[in-house]
């Protein structure tokens, strides 16, 4: 049986699991979700996810949601290329990488993209500078890290990559929005803020599958 | 060379990796640290660990923090028993339990942990009353889940029991203090409202080694 995604376009969580299949070139059936339909919120998603979010992959019968889950458990089922590491060292590296994206990025990225995607609690405007402000000193410890080599951990792209990447996206495009324009968030151009993630987006960009990835909404 | 742990008493990311090293069976020199004393954010320690957190795991020449990328770390190093699953499914249902704990009950019980252990922000009662009512819904989910089988995932204890173990013990001693009083959390007594909980509480309680993990100035 195939492999079924359920995900939603710009979700960066979705994301990372479709660049996890499509590095390991694992086909799938994509069950795209559309939020403002509540599609994400039906008995029959609820069954499969009971937080009602995305996303949620389904490989035979056995159903799993949480985004960093379904990678381990990818990589676990389908090994080849590793994405943990190879050696227990560059797994653990692997792994604080990714605890430190999720307790630090993720949270202080939420405050921002939030309110600059949906308008809610723009008002807030110390608690967005002071996000913003912890995004720029992540951003920078990641681009002192990819100065120093190709990918965030060891000579090949791992799941530390890959779950960094949507997020530094979706900041972007947050960031790029009319309503960032008064915190002067410093993110964009990246190029000019951070050279060294514009190199490493560019080449997560190049990689095959990539474009099917991208989210679709995005591109109209 | 020994393993060096960097800890600090009574933090719960530090319980769980000394339950890991417990459960594994593998001798370590205890560097516990005195938070009162700024020892977590000595030069020599910010060496280590750049963000003064514990706890930090020394193997020889390879240092690592997170708690979690501690534990995926000793797992791969030191792989009996395995805790993180068996199989591709098993390991898949024990990160999905992990990344559900991280992303709720952590966020959850730090709003109600923090004002309770230090008295800031004791004032915000809604944020407190709401993280609690979140801490019981999770709470109820997993003792229903601990009501069908003896661990969180599969027939023997895993990395899901050691990563909510030292939370709900901290949520108890939270709940237990008297400043909890006025907030009605109904947390306390565990054996009452979530008795397969308390079941499975009781059973850590008297894994080989478990004496040591226990946070020396709660014996005070």
């Amino acid at each position: 049986m195939a492999i079924e995604l359920y995900w939603g376009s710009g979700s960066p969580f979705a994301w990372r699991v479709m660049l996890t299949l499509a590095v390991k070139g694992l086909p799938y059936e994509s069950k795209l979700l559309e939020f403002t339909k509540g599609e994400h919120k039906t008995p029959s998603y609820l069954q499969l996810n009971p937080r009602g979010k995305v996303p949620t992959l389904k490989d035979g019968e056995f159903v799993i949601y949480e985004s960093i889950a379904i990678m381990a458990y990818l990589n676990r089922k389908y090994p080849q290329p590793p994405l943990f590491g190879k050696t227990p060292e560059e797994a653990g590296s692997i792994w604080q990488t990714i605890s430190e994206c999720e307790s630090y990025l993720v949270s202080a990225g939420d405050k921002v993209i939030r309110p600059l995607f949906f308008g809610k609690g723009l008002d807030k405007v110390e608690e967005i500078q002071q996000a913003a402000q912890t995004i720029r000193e992540e951003l920078n410890s990641i681009d002192a890290r990819l100065g120093r080599s190709n990918w965030m951990v060891g000579a090949e792209i791992s799941a530390a990559d890959i779950i960094i990447f949507p997020l530094v996206q979706v900041l972007l495009r947050a960031a790029s929005k009319e309503a960032a324009q008064p915190f002067n968030l410093r993110l964009i151009p990246l190029s000019q803020n951070f050279p060294n993630i514009a190199r490493w987006v560019r080449q997560i960009e190049t990689l095959p599958g990539y474009e099917r990835t991208y989210p679709p909404h995005w591109r109209q």
